[in-house]
C-alpha cells in the first residue's frame, strides 16, 4: 500500500481519540494522518447542557485540537465535509477535495425533528457549542426584555423542554440557574414556568423506573412541571402546541428547547453506505459493511445488544472503547494482516446529571446510584476522559474537581 | 396650612436628593412627604452607558430607595404617574389617586426621536436600567447568533450609534468591551464595525473644539468610524438609512443605538403648565410659572444662561444644586414666609467619559482636561454625589475607587 493516507472526519469523542491514538501507535513514516473538523476545537458534548443553561462557560467544555494533536505528525484541516465519495475514495470539502486510502467516519449526529412543524425553524437545540451558547443568550435576552416591555409577556418567562436524556440534564442545570437569572433581571421566581413535555408516561423511560422517579422528584422539587404522555405538535416563535389525550393545548413561550431526538449525520448517511434506521451498518471490526477501507465510529454507528436486540446508548465512553478497536484494525489493515479485532461493547453504567448537586444512574452490576455519589461518578467519568484525551495537562485545565458544586 | 402633604414625583437625581434633604430639614410633624417612583430603586443615569456596553453591572448603578430614605419618615410609593391635575391638586397613578398641597415634579426626560421613521420601534436607547440592560443582552445575542447561522450576517456585527454626548460615552465603553466580546463569541476584531452618525461636522459640537477633536481621536484609535454631517433617515430591524450630502446610504445593522435627543417627560409637559421648547417654564425660585405650590426640578426644567442665551447642560450636579433651592423654598412656603431664594446656576465643569481609561472635559475656569486627569475628576464627581445622597455607606458600596480601571 506504500504510505497510506488515513483521513478522519470529525473531531468528536470518537474521531479525536482515534487521531490521538494513531499518533502514538503508528510511526510517522508508516502513514499520513489527516483530521478534518468543522471547528478548530473539540467539545465535550456531555457538558453542553451546562453551557446552554449558563452554569458553565463554553471555554471549559472545549479543547483546541492543537492542544491534543501534534500538528507536525497529524495534518489538521478546519473545513465542512460536503460529501463522501467512497467509490472515488475522495472527500468533498467546502474548500476542495481530499483523497484517502483509509477513511474513518466520525461525524456524529444532528437533531432529528421528525417533521414536527416549526421545530427546525423556531426550537433551540443543544448539540453544538454555538447552539448551546445561543440558547443561553436567548434566555437572558428574553428575561431582559420582560421588564423592558410595558405590556408584560409571560411567554418570555416560560421555557418548554421536549423529551430525552439531554432534556432532563438541561432541566437539572436550568433549575439551578433560575434563581440567579431571577436576581439578575428583577423577576420573581414564581413567575417562571419550566415545562417538560414527554411522550412516555415518565422521563427517562429507558432507565430503571426507580431512577426515573428519582429524577422527576428532584426536578419537581425545583419547580419543573411535567406533562407526560404528550407530544409536541407545532412550534411557533411565541408559542408551542402539544397534544395530550387527543386534545390540543397551547403554551405561550419564546423558548422551546428540542432535545427529543437525534439522527446520524446526514452526509454520512447519504454517501451510499447501507444503513439501518438511519445508522450506518457496520461489521464487528468497525468497518462499514461492504467497504474494506472505511471505518465508522461513534454515534454514526448503531450497535445492537444481542441479548435484548436494543440499541446501546451512545455514550462518550463507548466512543472511546470503539476508538481502540478502530486504531487496532487500521494498523492491521496497513500491515496487511488478515485478522481483525471485533468490537464487543462493554456496558459500563450511565449517569444522568440533574444539575450540579444531583444525579442518578447505574454502574457495572446495575447498582443504582442517587444524589452525591452519582454526581461524583459523573465527574470521575468526565475526568477520566480528559486524562485519556489530553493527559495530565488537560485534566488539570478542564477537569471537574469540586465535588460540592 | 395645617400639616401639608408634599408629593415628589420621580426618584432621579433631583427628586431623590429633594426627598433626602427634606427628611433632614423638616421635622416630621411639620409635613407629610410622599415620594412616587416607577421603580423601587434610583439609578445613576450618568453610568447607564457602562451598563449598556456591559462593562458595569447594573446593580452597581442602582440604589434601592429604601437604602437612602427613612421609610418611617417618608412614604414611598412604587407606581407609574399617569397624569398631573394641578387644578384639582391631585396626581393620577396607575393604582389610584393622590392629593397634594405642595408638588415637586422631577420626572426627568424621555428619548426624543423627532419623528424619524422606525427609531421608536427598532432603535435602542439607554435612558433606563431596563433599556441599558436590554441593549447589552441584544448585542451579546447577536454576537452569539453570528456563528450559529450558516449564512453569515454582517449586520449582527455592525453597531450604529446616533449622536449626542451619551452616544460618545457609550462608544467609549463599547470599544473597551469589544475585545472581550470577540473572545467570548469567537469573532475576529476586524469583523466588527462601530459607526457613529453625527449631524454636526464633529462629535460634541457644544464643547471646545480641542475637546471634541481629542474625543474623536481617542475613539478612532479604538476603531470607531465617524460619519459626520449626516442624518439618520430611517431605522429598520436589520438596517439603517442615513443621508449625507443629499445621498441616502444604507448600513446593514441589527443594533442601532439612538442617543441623539431627549425631551421632558410628556406627562409633565401635558399637564397644563406653560412650556418653552418642551421644557416647563419655571421662575427663579424653581416654582412652575403660574403655580404657587408646584415646583419643577432636574431635567424637567430648562435653565437658560443669561449671558449666552444658551440652555445649561442638564447634569446631575445641576439637579443637586437645584434640590437645595427647592428644599429651601418648600420650607419657606410651609412656614408662610414671603421671601424665596432664587436659583443661580453655577457652572462647575463637565467631563465626558471615553471608556474606563480615557475622558475629556473642562473644569471651573474652563481649564481643559484630557486622559487620566479627566477620568479621575469624573470619578470624583460620581463619588461626591454618592456621599451626598447616601453618606459614607453608599459611597463605600457603589463608589469608583480604582483610578486605573
Amino acid at each position: 500500500m506504500g504510505k497510506p493516507n488515513i483521513v478522519i472526519l470529525g473531531a468528536g469523542y470518537g474521531g479525536l481519540m482515534t487521531a490521538v491514538k494513531l499518533e502514538k501507535m503508528l510511526p510517522a513514516h508508516k502513514a499520513t494522518v489527516t483530521l478534518v473538523n468543522k471547528y478548530d476545537y473539540h467539545y465535550q458534548t456531555t457538558w453542553l447542557h451546562e453551557i446552554a443553561a449558563g452554569t458553565l462557560h463554553h471555554d471549559r467544555a472545549r479543547i483546541p485540537v492543537k492542544d491534543v494533536i501534534n500538528m507536525e505528525k497529524t495534518r489538521f484541516i478546519v473545513d465542512n465535509v460536503i460529501a463522501i465519495k467512497p467509490d472515488e475514495k475522495t472527500i468533498k470539502l467546502e474548500s476542495g477535495e481530499l483523497s484517502y486510502d483509509i477513511l474513518v467516519i466520525a461525524l456524529g449526529v444532528e437533531p432529528a425533528t421528525y417533521g414536527i412543524p416549526g421545530l427546525d425553524d423556531y426550537a433551540f437545540t443543544i448539540e453544538t457549542v454555538n447552539n448551546a451558547r445561543l440558547l443561553k443568550e436567548h434566555l437572558e435576552y428574553n428575561f431582559a426584555k420582560y421588564h423592558h416591555e410595558d405590556e408584560k409577556n409571560k411567554g418570555r418567562l416560560n421555557i418548554v423542554v421536549g423529551g430525552g436524556v439531554s432534556g432532563v440534564e438541561y432541566l437539572g442545570e436550568l433549575t439551578n440557574r433560575i434563581p440567579d437569572l431571577c436576581d439578575e433581571y428583577d423577576i420573581h421566581k414564581t413567575m417562571i414556568r419550566v415545562i417538560n413535555i414527554e411522550q412516555s408516561s415518565t422521563v427517562l423511560p429507558d432507565f430503571d423506573p426507580q431512577l426515573a422517579k428519582y429524577a422527576m422528584s428532584s426536578l419537581e422539587s425545583r419547580g419543573v412541571e411535567f406533562i407526560t404522555g404528550a407530544r409536541l405538535k407545532e412550534c411557533k416563535p411565541d408559542h408551542v402546541i402539544y397534544e395530550k389525550a387527543g386534545k390540543h393545548e397551547t403554551i405561550p413561550t419564546y423558548t422551546t428547547v428540542w432535545t427529543g431526538g437525534v439522527r446520524t449525520n446526514s452526509i454520512a448517511v447519504n454517501s451510499g453506505f447501507t444503513h439501518n434506521q438511519g445508522e450506518i451498518d457496520i461489521c464487528d471490526d468497525m468497518r462499514v459493511s461492504g467497504f474494506e477501507d472505511v471505518f465508522a465510529i461513534d454515534e454514526c454507528t448503531g450497535v445492537t445488544e444481542k441479548e435484548s436486540d436494543k440499541l446501546y446508548p451512545l455514550t462518550a465512553n463507548m466512543a472511546i472503547q470503539q476508538s481502540d478497536i478502530v486504531v487496532h484494525n487500521v494498523k492491521a489493515l496497513i500491515q496487511g494482516e488478515e485478522e481483525f479485532t471485533a468490537y464487543k461493547p462493554k456496558r459500563s453504567g450511565t449517569v444522568v446529571s440533574l444539575g450540579h448537586t444531583d444525579a442518578t444512574g447505574t454502574i457495572l452490576n446495575n447498582r443504582k446510584l442517587f444524589g452525591w455519589k452519582a454526581v461524583m461518578l459523573k465527574k470521575l467519568i468526565d475526568n477520566y476522559y480528559l486524562l485519556r484525551l489530553g493527559g495530565f495537562n488537560q485534566l488539570m485545565r478542564k477537569g471537574k474537581f469540586n465535588i460540592f458544586y
